[in-house]
C-alpha cells in the first residue's frame, strides 16, 4: 500500500465512497489470527499466493493441530514441513483427508483433486540416493502449490555420463532444483549445461569434514557457474515454494 | 545433446544428410578457443544465453585484453567483472568503445545502443549505502544482458517506513535483488511482502563479528520468510545474472 | 569497598565506634556459604537486589536441593533455571510450595504472592512459536524479580504487519526483549521503531546453516539498528535479568 | 501508529479536523529525505529521541558531507562515526564548527554547549590501554547525546586491586560500559561487583587466538555473571547509544 | 571419449564397421542401472579398474540390498561401506556368501577366493587403539580390490621408538596409510622417514578441542614433510582407494 | 640416548663391558609388548615417572582389561581414564582391588597405600559445580602420581570474594589448576593474584555460544595475566599431569 | 634402521669389520648440518630421493642465500619455493645458474640439463587462470625432480566440454593434479572420468564465502569421487612432490 | 590478604601496633600508579616477582616512553614486548642504555649485568627457521627474568633424526619450551621422549589451512603426549614467562 493507494483510500473516505471500519482494516495492516503461542498470517494468501506454511519443528502437536484447524477454515490447500509421525496423527483428528508423506516429512491437504495449475515443470535433481528426503520435500511443496515436477535422482558428477544423459529433461524444464550432499558439485555442473535458473540446495549427507553440510554449502554459494542462487541445508521446502514462485510468474508473463 | 538427439544425428550422418566433420564438432562438445591460460567458451551464448564473462580477479591485464579481444571477433556484448582501472586501460587499448563503471568495477562493450530487450524490470534494493558497489555490479550485469532495473537504496530494516514506501515499485517488478550486509535482515522482510523471488546478496559491510560478510550471509540462508534464494558474499554479478535468467524465462513464458 | 570506606571503617574502630568481628567481617569480604562442591553467595542479594541463581544444569537433583534449601533459610524468592523434573521432585521434597514452569524449564519459589513490584512493564516479544521456552525463561525470570510483563508471540518479519500492529504495545514498554532464531532480524527492526532498549536473544531454533543459534546470534550483534544489545543464545534468563535490571533503575531514579 | 491511533486521525479527517495531506504524511510513514545513494531518516529523532548517526565507513567524504548538511539543516547535533581525516576535511568545509575526535574517530557537533542533559553518569571502564578508542568512541556518543561519563581506564583483571579500589565510581553510575580485549573477563567480574547494567564490549586487541575479537566477544556472552549484555566487537558507538537509552529513561521514570 | 576416438567410431559407422545401437550406446555415455532412487553406474568398473562402491549411510536396507543384486548380476567382487548390522541382514537375505566386517562396518562379496592380485603391500599405521575401525576400513577396501596389508597399529608419536622400530616395515612398503586422531602429528613423522607416498587419514578420536577430527585434518593437511596427501575425516575407504589406485600402477607400471 | 652415551655403549661392547643383546635392545628403542591393537609402551616409567595411561575411550571392556593386565605385571601403579562402568566392571574381574572414582571417570590401582610422595600441594579451583568432574579427574591423576591436592571449588568470578577469601591457601600451593566453563576467566583473575604457575583448563559447561568449550579455551588462551597456560576442553588428567611434571621438579630440584 | 640392521653393525664392530666412529655415526642419526639458525637434512637425498627443499617464507634472503650455498655444496639439484625477487638476488649472487620462475615464485637450480628421469607424465589441471601460479609450482617441482607434465589450464566445470575434450590427456597421464578454487568440483569430475590417482590442491581463488580456500579445500575433502587425495591450499609444491614420489614408484615397480 | 591477615592486621591497629596510613594502605589493595591512559601496577613485582611487563601493541610511542619511565624510577629490570622501531626510539630517549631485540621485537634494560640468577637452564626448540622470532621473545623474556637458555632450532619432525640427536640437551633442561607451525607435531614428540614439562608455542607459519596459527594450535592442544601445555598463537613472551615461573619455583624448592 503506498502513498498514492492510501491518497485514494481517503479521498474515497471524505467522499463518502467507503466507510470508516473498511478504512481501519486496511490502513491498520493486514489480517492475522491470534492464538497467543502463535499469529496466523491469513493475509499471506493473498499477499504471496500460498497460505502459511505451518514448520512443526519446535511447535507441540496439539499446537499444529489447532494451527491446521484454523487454516482449514479459510484455505482450500495447507501444507505443514518438518513433522513427525505423532504430529500428523494429531493433524488427522481434525483433518482426515490429510496425507503424511513420510521421506519427506510434510502433512498436506487439498480439498481439490491435486492437478497441476501452471505449464511447464521443475526438474529436480540429486546428487545421491541420501538426498532424496531433502528432494521430496521440494517435490511435495511444489505440488501442493500447483506445479509438476520432474525427479532425475542419483546423477552425482562421480559418474558423470548418468547427469549428462539428462540433458534433455534437465533443459526442458522451467527451474532447476539441484540437491546435493558432499562436495557440492552438482549445482556448477548443471548450470554449465542449461540456461534454466538452477536453485541448489546442501544437504547434510557426508562424511567427517561435511561440518552438517557447511561443505556443499560453501561449494554452492562459490559456483563457477552463473545462474545459480542456493538455500539453507536440507531446505528442499525452500527450494520447491522458490521455483514455484518463479515459474507462477512465468505463466502470469510476470503479471501479479 | 540427449540419446535421441545422437541417434538422429547418425541417422542423418548415415543418410548422408550430414558430414563427418559436421558430426565430429558435435558430438566432441561444444567449441571453445584455446588461448593456454584460458580456454574461452565460445559455446556459452548459445547454451546459456549470453557469452562468457571475463572475472578479472587473478588474470593480468594483459590476459583480459586478449580474453576480449577473442570475445569481440564473435560476440556483440562482452561483460568483465572486478576489473580494476589498469585492467581498463588495457581493455580500451584494444576496445576504445568499452565503457568502464568505476563504482561497480565491470567493463561492459555493446554494438548496439544498450536497450532493455525484454519486459518488466528488476527491482535492485539495498540497505545502505555502503553496499552500493554490489548493487551497481547487479545492475551493470542486467543492463548489459537487456534487463531494466529500478535502484531503491538505502532502505534497511532500522527505519522500516522507508522500505513500506516502495511497496508500489517491488510489487511491480519481475524479481528482486536484496543487498545487505550487517545483519542481513533486508531480504526476509522484502519476501515477506511480495510474491516477487527474491535474490538475497550479502555484503561484507559491517562491524567486527561481521565476519567479512559471514553473519548476513547466515541471516539470509536462515530466512524466516519464503522465496528467497541467495548468492555468495559481495556477489553482485551472481545476483544479477540469476535475476536476468528468470526474467528472459518470463518473456519467453518458458520456452528456449 | 573503596579507599575513604575502607579509612571510615578503621577510624570507627580506632575510635571504638565499631568492634573487630564486624570489621573482620566487612573487610574479608561478603559473606558466602560453604558446601563443597559450592560456595553459596548469600550477599548476592545485597550487591545486586536478588539472591544467587541457581543454574541446574551440570548439578545433581540433590545438589540442587541442598542449595535451594540454604537459600529458603535466608531468602524469601528463588530461582532455579535449566530444571528438568527430576530435578524438581527433589527440590519439592524440601520445599513443597515451590513452582514448576515446565515450558521455561525453571522453578521459582516466593514467600509472599508474586505481584510486581516495580512500576512499568517488560515487553517480551518472539519471531516463532518455537522461541516461547526462551521467551517463557525471561518471563518467569523477571516475574520472580518483581517485574510486570507483556508477551508479544510469533511476529517474525516476514508478516511484518503482524508486528507494526503491536507498535502500541511495545512503545508503552520500559524494556523490550526481542527473542528470534532463524535469521534474527527481529530486534533490528523492533529498535528502528521504539526509544526502549532492546535485549536480544537469538535462540538455537533453525534449519541447517542456523548452526545451533550462531546465524542470529551474529545478526543480532551486527544490528543496523541503535539501541540494541545481546545475550547467549538461548538465554531466556540473562535478557530477563539484564530487563530486570534496567526496569529497578528506572524505579529508583537511578539510586541504589 | 496502532489502531486505535489510525481510528482517530481517519475521524479527524472525516470531521474536518485534519486535511488529506497532513493525513497521508502521516499515514505513508514517516519523513525520510532522499539522496539517490541514501535516504536520510530525519522522523528519527522523534522516534528515538537522537537524529540519524551517519556511519561513514563505506561512504565517500562527499556523501558524508552531503547528509551532515541536511542533517544540519534541520537538527541541533549531529554524530558521525567511523571517520577519517579526509572525510573530517570534507565535513568542516560545510560545517566549520564540527569537531574531530581523533582516537574515537567520530566527528560531532553541537549548536548548544555540551553541558549533560540528563542526571546521572555512565561509567566506562577498560581493560586495558589499547581498548581507549573503542572507550572514546563510546563517551563521545554518550556526550553529545547529553550524557555524563567518567573514565576508568586500565582496570584488567590481571591486577585485580586496580578494579576493586573504583567500586565507588562503578557502584555510583546508572550505567556501566566495560570494554576489554584480550579473554574479554572485565565485565563478568565487574557485573559480580555492581547492581547496574553492564554494557559488554570486545575489542580485537590481542594476540593470535584473539581472532579478532571473537575471544572476548564469545567470553562476554558466556559471562558468569548477570545483568551483561553484548554489543559487536569495536562497537564503541553501540554501547554508547545502549547506555544513553538506558540513561535517558531512568530520568524519564520510563515515560517517553 | 575424445575427438578422435569419435572420428574413429562415426568413420566405422560409416563404413558399415558398426551399427547405430552401437554407436548410440558409445555415443551417449557409458551404461547405468535405473532404479528410480538410484543409477547404478556397472561402467564404473571398466573406467575405474572396480565396480561402484555402495555408501550405505543414508540409504534403507531394502535400497542396499536391492543395489547388491544388481551388483551382483554384473561383478564378481562388491564392496558396501558405512553398513550397520540390519543392513548386512537385508545383503544376507539375498547374497549369503556375503561377509560383515563389524569393526570396519563394512560388507564384502567375492566370487573368488580374496588373494592378493598385485605384488606389494600397503602398510596401514594407526597412531591408536582408537582408530581401528577406520583403518580396518581401509584393509577391508584393499583386500576385497585385490591388495595385501601390512598392520601397524598403535604407533602413535608419544612413544617414538615404537613407530622407529618399525621401519623396515614402513619402508618395504608401496605406500602408506597413517591413520591417527588427537593431534594428527603420525603421518609427518612417517613421511620424513621414508620415500612412500604416505595418505593421511584423520580421524574424530580425541579430547575436547579435536572438534570431531578438525585438529588432525588440519595438522595432516599443514604436514612439514613432503609426500603427504590427506583425505577426509574417518575417510578409512577414501584412503584405501587411493592406495589402491596408486599400486595398481606400480604393478601396471603405468599402463592402463 | 645421545652421542656419547651411543659411544659409551659401543666401547663397552667392543671392550667386552657389555654383549650384543643388551647392547640391540638399548640401542634398537625402549621396551614395549605388542598386543595387535595396542603396543604399551612399558618403558615410560622410566622415561616419564610414569607408567602409560591407559584412555579408555575408543576401546572395548575387553581391550583395557588386558592392557590393565600386562600393566600390572610390571608396574606398581595404574590410572586408566575416561573409563565408564562396564570398562570398570571388566577390569574388577582381573584387578579386584581396582578402585573407580565415579564423578572423575577413572580407574586407579596403586600396590601401596596411597601417601604423597612429594613435598607441597596443588591448588585445584573451579569456577562454579558443573566443573567438578573434571577437577576430579585432575585430583585423581595427581593423587596416584603420588601428589596432594586442595580442592577449592565453586569460586567463579560473579562473586569475587570467595575466590579472594582463598588467595592463602593459592598462595601455599606449588602449583595452581584453575578450572572453567563459561567465560572462562577464572585463571586470568587467580594469575593476576599469584607467583605460582596456573594450569588452565576449560571445560565445555555452559549456555549456546560456549561452543562445546571454545569460549573458555579461547579466553584462557588470551589471558592478560602472565604464568598461565592452557591445556585441552575437559581434560582433566593433562592439567593433572602437567602439574604432577612441575611439582616432582621442585621437589628433585630439578634433577632427574 | 631396524632392529636387525643395527644387530649387523655391532656385531660388524665387535668382529672389527667397522671401527666405532662409523658405528657411532649411523646409530646417532643421519647427517645434518648446523647453521644456527637452520639444520640442513642433507640425509633427505637418501632417505627420500631429493635433498631439502628450501621453504623461504619466514627466512630473510641472507639465510636462503646461506642454505643454498651449502646444498649446492653437496646435491645437483636445488628447489627453493614461496620466494619473491629479493630471494632471488641474493641466491643469484652465490649462484648464477640458479632460476627464477615467477609465476611459480619459485628458484630451481640443476647441475645437468633438466630432462625427464622416469618415464611417463603428470598432468596438471586447473579450473581458471587464477589458478595458474599455484599449477605452475606444482609444475616447477615435478621438473626439477625429473618428471614430465603436461598443462591443462582453465577447464572449469561450468564449460563441461573443454574438460570432456581433455579426456585422451588425463587418461595417458600416469598421475593427474587438479587445481581449483571457487567451488572445487574439478577433482571430483576428474576422479570419475579416470583411473589414474588424483592429487586435488584447493586455492584460495574466489568470492566471499570462499574464505581464503576454505570452500574449495572442504569440498575436495567431501569429493563423491574415489581416487582422490588432497593437499593444503594453495600448495602446489605439495601436490608435485606427492606426484613426482608417486610415479618414481610407478618407475622402479615399487623398489626403492 | 585473606581473614586472619586482615583480624592480624586490625588488632595490631587497635593495638596501636600500626597506624591508620598503613593498614589504609594494605587494605585497599595493592599500589598502583595513574596515568589516565594507564594504571601500573608497581606491587606486581612483590607480588608475581617481576614488574609489569609492558606490552606495547595499541600503546602510542610517547604512552611506552612514559610507562617506561615510570617503571625505571621504581624497578631495577624492566621488558618491553611488541615494540617497534619507533617505540624503541622513544624509549631511548629516557632510558639510553635500554636495549632492543629486533627479532624478537623487544626492549629490555637491566640496572645489573644479566647474569642467571637461578640454577639450570630452560630449553628453547623450534620446528623450523620461521619460528626464530616467537622463540627469541622467548629467550629475551627468560634472560631479563635470570634465567639461563638453551636455542635448540629447526628440529622439525619431518628430520627426526636431528630431533633425536638433542635428547641430551633436553633432558638436561628444567623446562622445555617447543615453538612450532604448520602442524605443530614438535611438542608430542619432544613430551614422549622427556619428563620435562613441554610449554607448547604455536606459531602463525604455514601455509593456507594453517588459518594464522590455528591448525598448530589445534594440534599441540590434542598432544597425545602428557606433560604438556598450550600458550597462545606466537606468544613467546607467554611461554618463557611460564618457564620462568616454574624455573624460580624449582630453585627455591617451592617457597616463595
Amino acid at each position: 500500500m503506498d502513498r498514492s493507494d492510501i491518497r485514494q483510500l481517503l479521498e474515497d473516505l471524505k467522499a463518502g465512497r467507503t466507510d470508516i471500519d473498511t478504512a481501519v482494516d486496511l490502513l491498520s495492516g493486514m489480517p492475522y489470527e491470534e492464538l497467543g503461542y502463535a499469529k496466523i498470517d491469513h493475509h499471506r494468501a493473498a499477499r504471496q499466493g500460498f497460505p502459511e506454511v505451518v514448520y512443526c519443528q519446535g511447535k507441540t502437536p496439539e499446537q499444529v493441530q489447532q494451527i491446521v484447524s484454523r487454516l482449514f477454515a479459510r484455505h482450500d490447500r495447507i501444507l505443514a514441513t518438518r513433522a513427525d509421525a505423532r504430529t500428523f496423527a494429531a493433524v488427522q483428528e481434525v483433518l482426515p483427508e490429510a496425507r503424511y508423506h513420510k521421506l519427506a516429512r510434510a502433512i498436506t491437504f487439498s480439498k481439490d483433486p491435486l492437478e497441476p495449475m501452471y505449464p511447464g515443470y521443475v526438474a529436480i535433481l540429486t546428487g545421491g540416493t541420501s538426498d532424496l528426503p531433502v528432494a521430496e520435500e521440494a517435490a511435495v511443496t511444489l505440488a501442493i502449490m500447483g506445479h509438476a515436477v520432474e525427479r532425475v535422482y542419483d546423477v552425482g558428477v562421480a559418474g558423470i555420463q548418468r547427469l549428462l544423459a539428462q540433458q534433455g529433461i534437465i533443459n526442458g524444464a522451467h527451474v532447476v532444483i539441484a540437491v546435493a550432499g558432499m562436495e557440492g558439485a552438482l549445482p556448477s555442473v548443471v548450470a554449465g549445461l542449461t540456461d534454466r535458473p538452477v536453485i541448489a540446495v546442501p544437504t547434510s549427507t557426508g562424511y567427517g569434514a561435511n561440518f552438517a553440510g557447511l561443505a556443499p554449502l560453501l561449494a554452492m554459494l562459490n559456483s563457477c557457474a552463473s545462474g545459480v542462487s542456493v538455500v539453507n541445508i536440507d531446505n528442499g521446502f525452500g527450494a520447491g515454494y522458490m521455483a514455484a514462485t518463479i515459474n507462477r510468474l512465468i505463466a502470469s508473463g510476470g503479471s501479479r
